[in-house]
Order: C-alpha cells, then sequence, then structure tokens
C-alpha cells in the first residue's frame, strides 16, 4: 500500500486582530503588541491543504485535485476571503483569531467533506507571512 | 557619470475597503466587488524603493541601505503597518485606499528625505497579492 | 498627469518544441538542442500584463483587475491553458513558438481590449522557467 | 545518533497528458478535464530528494550534495527532461502520468543508488505548479 | 490535546568554508571541492525553527512569536549574522561548517529557551541555497 | 523593428566586506556597519543578464539561451562563485566590493561578448538578498 501525500494551495486575503475581550486595553496591548490595533489589520493568508491515500490505478489520483480545490473554495475561502476573520466569519466567532486556532478550525470544516471525496486528510498549513506559518495534523501524530 | 538603482524592500500589514463614500452600497458592491466588504479586509504588503545615483567612490554606495531603510520605516512602515488604511493613515484620509493611490501618496512621502540622504527617488514599486501589484516614477518618464 | 503602472499576473501551463520546419533534424538539433525535443515538452507559464494610466478620482483605478483579469483570462489563458503551443493556438500558427514570439503575438491580442477598458498596454513579462524570461513594450520605447 | 535531513532540489520541463486508454473521449475529458487535452500540455516539475543520515565526523556530510545532484541528474533529470512523460520515459511506460505515479516511480529509480552513495532515501517531493505538489516516503511511515 | 506547530522564519548571511584540517590541501580540494575556497565564500542563510504545542486558550497562542523572534535573534542571529562561521562564531569552533553540523549545533543553542518560554522545539529547518537545505528533529523522531 | 527583452538567471555564491583601505577601523565601523566584519561574511548573489533584439526569424531567438548562459557562467561565474570578491576576483581588484560597483564592472565583462552573439547588453540586475538588489543599463538611459 504506496500512500502518497497530495497538496493543494489556495490563498485568502482578510481583516482580523489579536483580542481578548477579558482583558484591559492595556493587557491586550501588552501582550498581542501592534496585532491588537483596534481598528484591524490583515494578511494574505495562503492555505496548503495535504491529502494522503493510495493513488487509483484508474486515475493515478489520490483525490482529483478538481475536488479538493473545489472542497477548499466552498468551506474556506468562500467564507474567509475578503472578511473579517473576528466578525464575518460564523466558524471563528468566538474565538481568538491567532492562526493557531484558525489552522484547527479549518481542519473541521473541510475533514468530512475530504473523506466523502475518498481522501484523508492528513495535514494544513497556514501561511500568515512569509516570516510565520502553522502546520496542524488534526491533534494526532504529524507527518 | 554610470548612475546604478538600488531598491530597498520591507514589509508590512494592513487592513483597508475600497469604498466610495459618494456612492450607494450597491454601487459600491458593483464596482469593487468583494474588496468593498463593510468589514473589511487585509493584505501583506509588500514595498520596494528604487534610488538612483552614481556611487560614492569612498563607500561605492549610491545611498547607504541603513539610511535608505530607516527613511521607509519612519515614513512608511511606521504608519501604514498593522494599521487600517482608511482610518489610521493621516497622509491617506480621504483618498480611497487603492493600491494606485497608496503609491502616488507614499512618493510624497519619502522624496524629500531620499534627496536629503543624497540620493535621487527613482520608483516604487508596492505589491498587494502574488497576483497584483503597481509602480509608480512619480508622475514623470519611468524607467 | 501622474501615471501609474498596474500589472496583472496570470499562470497557463503548455507544451511545445522549438522547431524550423524548413531545417534538418539535424539542423534543428543543433540550434535548438533539447527543446526540439520531437514529442514535445512544456512548461509553466507566467505571464504578467503592465497597463499604464491615471487613476480615476471616483475608484482609485487605472483600470478595474477583475477587467484586466477577465481580458487575459479570454484571450490568453483560454486559447493557450493545457494546450500545444505549436498545434492547437490559432495565433501561433506558423510561428517559431519561442517566448520572444508569443510575446509579441500575445500582445496583438490584448492591447485593443485593454484600451476599450480605459487602459493603455505598456509591458508584457512572460515568464518560461526561474532562469529565463522575456519582456516587450509592443516595439515601442520601454518603460 | 543525531539523525539529519538533507535536501536537494532539481528541475525539469516535461510535457504529458493524463489519459487513461480503457476510457472513451468523453470519459477522459470528464475525469481529467483539460489535462486531457490531446495534443499534451506541459509544466516546470521541481523535484526534491531527501537523504536521511548521521553526519561523517570527517567531512560534516549525510552525503556529498555533488553525489546526490549526479544521482537525479542521471535517474531523473537525464531521463524526463525536454522529454514527453506519457512517450519518451522508460519507467513511466504503460502508466498513467499523474504526479502522484511520477513520484513512486522515480523513488524505485534513485533508492539503491543514495544507498551506495552512503545515504537512506526519506523523502521525495515533486512540485508540478505553484498550486499543486505530491510527497512520498515510499510506502513507508513519513517523516 | 491539539498539538499545533508554528515556525518562524530568521535570515542571516556569512562566510564558510569546508575545510579539514587533518586532510592535505589536495584532499580537501577532491572531497569539497569550491567550496574549499581558501579565502571563504558565502551564503545567505535562512532558519526556519519549528515549535510545537496546545494554544494558550487566553491568547491562541502556542508560543508568542515575540518571544520566539528573540530567542532566535539572541541565540542565533547575533552570533552568527555577517560572521565567519569557521572563525568568528563560538559555538561552532572546532567543527566542520557544514549545514549538518551547523543545524545540530543551533538546536541546541535555543531548545533551552524555548522551553523556558513555554513552548517544545520540534524541528529545525536551515536553507544554505536555493538548491540545498537540512532539517533536523533533535535526532529523535521527525515530525 | 519589434525589439523584445530577454533576461537570463544564474546565482553565484561568494563572500566580501565593505572596507576602505584609506579609513580607520572604527570609521568603516561607523559607515560599513556589520558589513565590515573582518573575517569576512558571504551571500548568495542573483544576477540577471537582458539582452535587447529583434527576434530572429529563422530560431525565434534575440540571442541563443545557451550563448548568453555560456557567456555569463564564463565571465561571471567562473571568477565570482565560491570565490572571495575582495581578493580572488581581478576585476574587483582594487575597488569597494559594494554591489553598485560589482554591477558596473560585470557589465564590462560581459558587454562585448554579447554584442559578438548578435545582441545588445540592456540590463544588469543584481540581487545581494531579499531585500536589496541594484540594477545597471550601461551608465546610459535606463529602459
Amino acid at each position: 500500500m504506496k500512500s502518497v501525500y497530495i497538496t493543494r494551495r489556495e490563498i485568502f486575503n482578510a481583516a482580523h486582530k489579536l483580542w481578548n475581550e477579558n482583558w484591559s486595553d492595556e493587557k491586550n496591548e501588552k501582550v498581542f503588541g501592534k496585532c491588537s490595533n483596534r481598528n484591524w489589520h490583515g494578511h494574505n493568508f495562503t492555505i496548503l491543504v495535504t491529502v494522503k491515500g493510495v493513488p487509483n490505478p484508474d486515475t493515478g489520483f489520490v483525490i482529483n485535485l478538481t475536488d479538493l480545490s473545489q472542497i477548499i473554495k466552498d468551506k474556506v475561502i468562500e467564507p474567509m476571503d475578503h472578511k473579517n476573520l473576528n466578525l464575518d466569519v460564523p466558524f471563528m466567532a468566538g474565538k481568538l483569531a491567532s492562526t493557531e486556532n484558525m489552522v484547527i478550525e479549518i481542519w473541521d470544516q473541510i475533514k468530512d467533506s475530504i473523506m466523502i471525496a475518498g481522501g484523508e486528510l492528513a495535514k494544513i498549513k497556514l501561511i500568515e507571512t512569509e516570516n510565520n506559518f502553522v502546520e496542524y495534523f488534526g491533534g494526532s501524530e504529524p507527518y
């Protein structure tokens, strides 16, 4: 059983701020620095979704990239692109808009759709700037 | 007189929206599409500032990159990084926050400081996403 | 009159070979080397289209990037993406499929549409690999 | 025993199409979309080969990168660069030219040579476009 | 327990040569090739440090990137940037300046500080050129 | 006469320092900062050479990229790669090793060979880090 890992990249642009509602302005400023700017800031986010599977003998595919791309567009790009992550995205409501929390929530948004499409979600990488990114493996063993 | 063009790259992350106050919501939505999202979106902006000059025989420099970097940080990064371009940036007040308008205003912010440092501002390139960017030559002949 | 130059990037993947029908196999092999492989090879092409203009006071736009992107998609990506440049592309018929010839022909495909959309085509950059690309300014003075 | 993973990157440009000989034209078109274009299309492929090992005390090397590069050039670049993956590459004959199948076959082409050079092949990453790539770990546990 | 992996990127520019003091000039030249140039050569090194952890409910952070960046700057960039890796860096003294040895030594420089900051060092990736890089997981199981 | 500009990219890795022999250590340190480190530092330099010309009707080429690449390798990469720019490169002898001075000297090294190969050298871009680069047009009007 020769598993291959295939990755699809998509991008979205969004505003957010890092802000803990239970804290004073001073503490938010102290912990989150310029990321706590009251009037928001934003990023070009890049998301890379990796699916694990054995290539289908008839197609040579682990998963059809057209299907994988469509799942990401429907479940991630549509609700997050050109949006405010704190105000506009239902699955981020009430959560701190850190990349760590984003990647955990995105995992839950796409995991089942990928399974239905015949693949196994293995990893999500979320790039916020050229200098920082997060990776998530569903809380289980990383690859 | 052998002019060389030297470029310094800096980055900033900001929120904005494209919105014409004189228009209805419908017209803003029609013209600006998802960029008109009421609650903002954002980008990682990359700015490249190009200075023209003849290398100084004692230093081999057109301009000391430490000086050029400091000018960009003081005049562009400080007021724009982790800010809302529509609300927080004095020199963008009352202007549509398009990349075209941004690059024109940034030119005016740094031109004189670069001249004082001994160089001549030749070009600003402002990258909004991997798919679009603008270039400005001060309204005069481009290079 | 403060002209700004705005650029839109698009990509397409195509097969081609460099082959002069008037030459022997030996001469084709000698001049074009591995690029003359009878059974084709291919590339991920990146095209950057630059439009010159003065920002519209109502929109802040030189040209609406949605319009520019649509023109490139209709006139360049649709006929060239996932195609054979020697066999499938009408406007390349009978021409050597070099990047130099491609960029000249693409210019003629999009120039008028961009003018109708209110902009002036200033430059096309066509990247074939990370190590080589061409730029074209319509045969007139470059910027 | 402090294992380090070292990676060498190489590139090749090739034509291919996705086509199942047992299917009708309609089914090929339906499943593979524009990738089934009869006259081929192509890509700039980037391959990253990762070797695991403990640095040699005399050289500081897991494997001499000159040797690793030469193995990749002899076994992968030479047979695949500026070629048609469906027609010209012996080890792809009779196989669907998907990136998944390519990475599995490439593994078998280089595994033994790397072992002879004193390293252990740990991973191959094959990038087809900026938006999709595959990774393979020999069918065993990934790292 | 949903572990997320967060990565911070930093850069430094350094000179080095590959040279084994116990070998003749001829053997150094034979094994290390142009990397053995007596008068040194150099690189732009990129380092990516990955920290594993469960996001803090109050901050959404595995580790504050400001802290992580500061640790890397203090322990890696300060001693290595614009330095000679063979002559100027205390923790590389007496060791072959290969990327493999560099990444092992850097691990020991930052591991404890990251633990004190509340994270667990999971991986260091050190990029020497666009064509080669190394990864290290502390000698234990990779992720 | 439809001139096209074609560019070839090559890379080299070198050590250097910025140091004015006529100055005290203190002044060198003050002006050049960490770039004056006595024991050198280094970079991965990327050079992009642009040639202007009208495509040859028989080849579709402004210049054969194999020839252009060979000229750059012979005249630039061979003398500069894995070398010390202050000590090892004849055409940099006695000159401050700034990127500005490098690009001017490289111009003189390759200009005639490109003319003999049938092209016209139009521009050299020399990238020192991701944050700074220089461009040179032979001292005449830039394009």
